[in-house]
């Protein structure tokens, strides 16, 4: 599958279930960037969720997003609960603009949604050779407190782009569980097991069948040994994401996996941080690369073929599906024609 | 040991070395505070190494600080090689400053040093009604490159302060690795071993001798399992903290376990949030109360006792040693007594 050709299909739906033209291209455009760079938990195989929820009335297709509080450097943005990627993506727009002369901006959402992957937006301050941070809460609680049995956390990500100079961006995007919710439901629709440190029982015993993942927690980052860490993090990035934007957070978060209706009331916020503010943009980028390849030639453990700086396997994969193409599975392939028979519009293959 | 006679005894010691008066109070103050709060690592047990570095010329004890770069939101610190706590304690004070009119500011520093724990800086924004969060490259390289070898990254650590209602706020500090080196020196010292987990050797297998910690290297944050996360922070930190500002980062980060005269070039970056600029200040803060005492309150897992939050413990030791005393180790106490008899000024004890 084509970018070209999967963004007009998302394009075409999105168009099809009440989304004006510039807003269906956007989103479009953003989820067929999400497949490209290989976050494919987070591209086209939402497109069957998001079309249900629109349907259910659970999305605002045509939403006022609006700023609600604004200063020198910062904003709060009322999504009106439009898509996510449409909050963002004009978050990420404030926050570039108000750091070119402040130096550094933080754009808070409330009544946002689901966004797709979090390397997106805190990307988008690159080609303005700026820093992006990007913080979201999760659309679903799977995390409880350390020690605890209540979940009251969701899987909550952080993000950041980094520019260099003829290196590619470094771009972290990581959930602060050891494992994603997205991986363990790939384990269940592959009938495999899941390694022990991914996620626990009630007693706290590992738990290793996908398919039993309901009756437990996923462990967050530094697993047992650490975990508290993960537990800690996951915890800050809600507030900041979703507290401090008067966004949902611990109980209020729905899990929209199980609920077509109801408002999320999603926080993110993203930042953007102006490096020539600090000093010569070329000498920070020269940094990066001298860094990156310090990294690269690193000596290496036995067995490991290449060191890898985070967002280095995105690029590749983008690289590779922009010359072949994008691989939709049969069963997600069977969904989108789902859609695009409810639609009545033509399948994308 | 109480506080005040240990930040006095810190305060003569280094004006004995060659501070002046009001930023020998203030080093005191900070590092009896790290005591004070159990920071145990990062508190008076670091005077002996201060005072060696002082008297080999490492340290500046009389530092020209200066605001290199200044934006709205934003500046650059030139620390003069002088003692951390001064240079970072006034990056924060220029970030809450700038943060009261533009929502957000953020410091970073440049030819600074050691300053103790995270905490403290992240904290300082709290009593302005402002989240803190403080990110630091920290003064000794111990971890590779996921895969690599060689030791290119430091345990970075980040933390991040939110003010609360009736609640104590919530303090997160960590290192990005699964254990600090100070608990692998902690383990030599008492004669234990490592839990696995913590280190590996060379070859990737795993290090439990903290006698042999030269031979092998921290794991980052996820261990095995993930430990290309706490890579990937470990990294971001780096790059946020160091290499924006110009400091020392990867391959240029001084050992100053190992090397007391050389110039550090440490960097640090704190930011200040100021959440009026967000909406009503009494309303986030009772949202935090609030999940505070969901988590609080959450089903606990068999033979877990009490759920915490981040930074309650530090509470509560604060106080207890405020109401009680600050304990010094034996060991600790032979090498303050040290730098007393060296400066001809009364023994702490």
């Amino acid at each position: 599958m084509t970018f070209d050709r999967l963004k007009d299909f998302i394009r075409e739906a999105m168009t099809g279930l009440g989304l004006p033209e510039a807003d269906a291209m956007t989103v479009a455009t953003l989820m067929a960037e999400a497949d490209l760079q290989g976050s494919d938990g987070h591209g086209v195989s939402r497109l069957p969720q998001y079309a249900r929820r629109i349907k259910a009335g659970g999305f605002n297709v045509r939403p006022n997003i609006t700023v609600v509080h604004e200063h020198a450097s910062t904003a709060l943005l009322n999504g009106d609960n439009g898509m996510g990627h449409l909050v963002m993506k004009r978050a990420a727009e404030i926050a570039i603009e108000k750091a070119r002369t402040t130096g550094i901006a933080w754009v808070n959402s409330q009544y946002s949604n689901h966004a797709g992957p979090a390397s997106l937006y805190a990307s988008m301050p690159l080609k303005h050779d700026m820093i992006g941070l990007y913080f979201a809460v999760g659309n679903a609680n799977h995390l409880p407190p350390w020690g605890g049995l209540d979940m009251l956390l969701s899987t909550n990500p952080i993000a950041a782009a980094i520019p260099a100079g003829d290196e590619k961006p470094i771009i972290l995007d990581m959930a602060t569980t050891v494992a994603a919710y997205g991986k363990v439901k790939s384990k269940a629709l592959r009938g495999e097991t899941m390694p022990e440190g991914w996620m626990i029982d009630r007693a706290g015993k590992p738990l290793t069948d996908p398919k039993r993942a309901d009756e437990g927690m996923l462990l967050p980052l530094g697993g047992m040994e650490a975990g508290y860490k993960g537990y800690g993090l996951a915890m800050i990035i809600g507030l900041l994401a979703g507290t401090l934007g008067g966004a949902a957070m611990g109980r209020d978060v729905i899990d929209f996996n199980h609920d077509d209706d109801s408002v999320t009331h999603t926080g993110q916020a993203v930042a953007a941080i102006n490096i020539a503010a600090f000093g010569d943009v070329a000498i920070f980028k020269a940094s990066v690369d001298a860094l990156v390849r310090d990294f690269r030639n690193s000596e290496r453990m036995p067995g490991v073929e290449r060191i890898f700086v985070p967002g280095e396997r995105s690029h590749a994969t983008r690289a590779t599906r922009m010359r072949d193409s994008i691989p939709i599975p049969d069963a997600l392939m069977r969904g989108l024609d789902q859609v695009a028979d409810d639609l009545g519009m033509q399948r994308l293959a």
